[in-house]
């Protein structure tokens, strides 16, 4: 009976939180306080009204625990389905983590609370579904791209690390510098000719890579852009040539419609010719018979 | 009457403002104004025939107002319809605000009225509705990395506003920031090397973000690319099948008007057959009966 | 009779510049030619077989003149019908003009020569002039730019030229200034932030030209693709459509000759059925009589 | 005899070699390869356990070696048909260079090692074929863009090569620097400012270099797309067609059935209704006889 009970209630938050008016209320507060916590960012909007900024900081996340606890008691396990709703958990939960005096950097974390907007609004929703739809795709060039970075890491920390710690002093330094060549910011000026002054061959290292990851970002590009491509065309295509298919079908039907119909008439009146030849072999039959 | 005069007064004037003759010498007058507002930045021409070109200049603004004042008359409110009339509007209304002694922003303003040529010229009005109208099929991205770019603006104001004061200090800085960023403008050597400095961390930050909005912007562009394609493609294949689709009513009817010619002549063949049959049982019948 | 051996002469050197022999030793020419060019910007290489280098250049060139000459003489007006020609004769005209001492630029411009590759090689004819046709579809877009770059170009005179007279000093300053800036290359960190130090609303004026202008190329090329793009789907879609077609009517022949020879069969036998008919009436008609 | 049991043991490593097990072994060798290697650029690691990481990596050249010579024992010279192969060899040789102590850029080429990565794994060899298949298609714009290279190099030198030593001093120097130019990397501020300083000309060379090889690098990657896309869509279409070809097929051959079937059906009914027309005349006819 208590099961029962609880059973109902779960339904009702359930039926609750599905409710749209809820979550228009939801996304009203992730507003207010996307507003507020940019408001935050001023220091002379915090000398005046910092104390109302910071509790209707406090509030919004005491909302967001409070729906998220509706969530978890309206759909248990299932809550953890859906990766938007882990989405929404992780950047909430985050806020929660107290931010000691100088932890200036935890306090900024608390404003990806803000990216929420895109689970809440459907159609963001659909955009950042489109852009992580695209990932598998990439997959293996994805895949490429980074064991070149690790070859090109390594090799870049071995031969100039001792003479640009700065930039190839570790495996992680080397890959960071790559990136920023790949990106190709001051990848001339800012590090390859001052690598050249020491190792004049070294062209031949990042020149290439350059060319070769280049290369590869552009088929990525491409393999991304003919997928979207095609399924667009295809579905297009699809609808025209099923259009056409049925204009066919349709058309040929009516062809064979008045072949049937032909076929139909011309038996029966065959039928009809031969009953009456039948009739006159019978009346001349008879009529000979009665001769 | 006088109503009537009116409404005949207007329709003269919307004539002319409609006449190809009118619209060259408006294009005819922007063109020269262009020349002399481009000549007035000329400091040596400016000393020699200063006082020409600043007349020429007076007179293309007083034909400008003249033309927008016959407009406003001829259209009234409906002048207000057209986006391009009110672009028209604001770009002469700009030449009118007048130019203290050191507002030199303001005299550059005057050089906006040459934009004109794109609203004037049939074929550049057609290139911008083209620009204009890929817009709304990219607002969601749009939305999508304005929320990003808020987002990282306000966690890059609070984690390093404080220590980088030029780049981060307030929300507008970081924003202008993390658009240099997302450019790839000097984004490592001049931005994210420094920062890093003080916070190691912060690649943590910026690479994501540089392949967050890299990867949006991509997908914007795709987006925009298979719309135009589809789009182009479309009308294309829509010919292409419309032809075929002809081809295949044409060839069934055909085929559909010889089985019914057929099916015409043979009704009336057996028809005949049978009148000759049932004239032969009569005569029979006859026979028989006159035997 | 001189004037029909002058034509006749005509005829045999048009053979000769015709002949495939002949352009490769013109296209061997240029590329011994290419290679001296090169060699002659090694000091080293200058220093121990200059006059070697310089003679064979002398000698290359003075076969092109050659060349010229006879084409000139075989086509006369025709010659310049071709722009490939007027190009052959304008980087050769080019090495003729002569290079004093110091003139290391018009040196220089020698090289262009090499560039006759583009016209000799016929693949690379293509490609060129694939490029060149790609320039009238972008047409519209590219004087809509111009007319951004102008009027962009003459308020940052009139706005900055004053305080940055190095950037923004003339109009041409300007318009080099605004290349750069939409070329991205140190746009933020080398231009608009010291601007900003003066002007703090400069990013007004620098962030919309950097989106208008990055918009603009995206849209220009996005046309050019899908040009190219359209008319290599629809030749491709006009083979398999025509294919369809074919079986279409192929196809629908078929049934058609089928109904048409049913047809005639039919009225044959239906002909022979009435004949025999009459026959039997007439037999009946002399049998009745007969009796 | 012993031919035979040679190529019997030819045979036998074939297989084993060939064997997945065998693969997936090399496969886990090349990973743990390359993390020891990455493991041998901190130079913490090195130093606690730097024999370890060493021992490793010869332990893995050795395997690498010993797999190698069975498939050439097994292919012999067939094993220089497949490029995978060679680059397998390559790359395994280039470790065995003995790396003497100061030379560390010996040293790095080792890890290229754990780009057999990309010949071991099928898929990433297909992503890899993928890149290779797309490079003759731009074969007739890369040597374009390479002889624009030249020819502008050779300008390069001739006309600031002797200002500009660092950037335009050899030919090589030239290219390394238009290189850069193309990539946009510090152009202007880096690079044309400076040059214009002495040759305030100059920019009449860069800009167009710079609009030149952009355009062209333009039309390399749309060919590359169209390429693509078209035998994307076309493999598509073609079924779609092929579908819709079936279908007229089917659809028509039904019609023709029935016409067939029709065509059969009254052949035999009129040829019934002669036979009775024939026996009502010989019925008729000796019905008249009997008379």
């Amino acid at each position: 009976m208590a099961e029962l009970a609880l059973s109902a209630s779960r339904e009702r938050v359930r039926q609750l939180v599905e409710r749209n008016r809820f979550k228009n209320a939801i996304m009203t507060v992730i507003i207010i306080n996307a507003v507020t916590l940019g408001m935050s960012t001023s220091e002379t909007l915090m000398a005046s009204m910092g104390p109302i900024l910071n509790s209707i900081d406090m509030l919004a996340l005491t909302i967001f625990v409070v729906e998220l606890l509706l969530k978890l008691y309206a759909y248990r396990l299932e809550f953890f389905k859906s990766a938007w709703n882990v989405f929404d958990l992780i950047v909430v939960v985050i806020g929660l983590i107290p931010t000691g005096g100088g932890l200036s950097a935890l306090r900024g974390l608390r404003v990806i609370r803000t990216l929420r907007l895109l689970s809440v609004v459907p159609q963001m929703r659909a955009v950042v579904q489109a852009l992580l739809d695209a990932l598998p795709g990439m997959g293996a060039v994805i895949i490429m791209i980074s064991i070149v970075f690790y070859v090109f890491g390594v090799m870049a920390t071995l031969m100039y690390g001792e003479a640009f710690n700065e930039w190839f002093g570790t495996l992680g330094r080397s890959l960071y510098t790559l990136f920023q060549i790949m990106t190709l910011e001051s990848w001339s000026m800012g590090i390859v000719r001052p690598v050249m002054e020491r190792f004049p061959a070294s062209w031949m290292f990042f020149v290439p890579f350059i060319i070769v990851t280049a290369f590869s970002v552009l088929n990525l590009f491409i393999g991304l852009l003919v997928n979207t491509m095609q399924s667009a065309v295809e579905e297009e295509q699809r609808d025209e040539i099923h259009e056409l298919q049925a204009l066919v079908k349709s058309e040929t039907d009516v062809v064979d419609a008045h072949v049937l119909e032909l076929h139909k008439e011309l038996r029966e009146e065959l039928k009809a010719l031969r009953r009456e030849i039948a009739d006159l072999r019978q009346a001349q039959g008879s009529g000979s018979a009665g001769m």
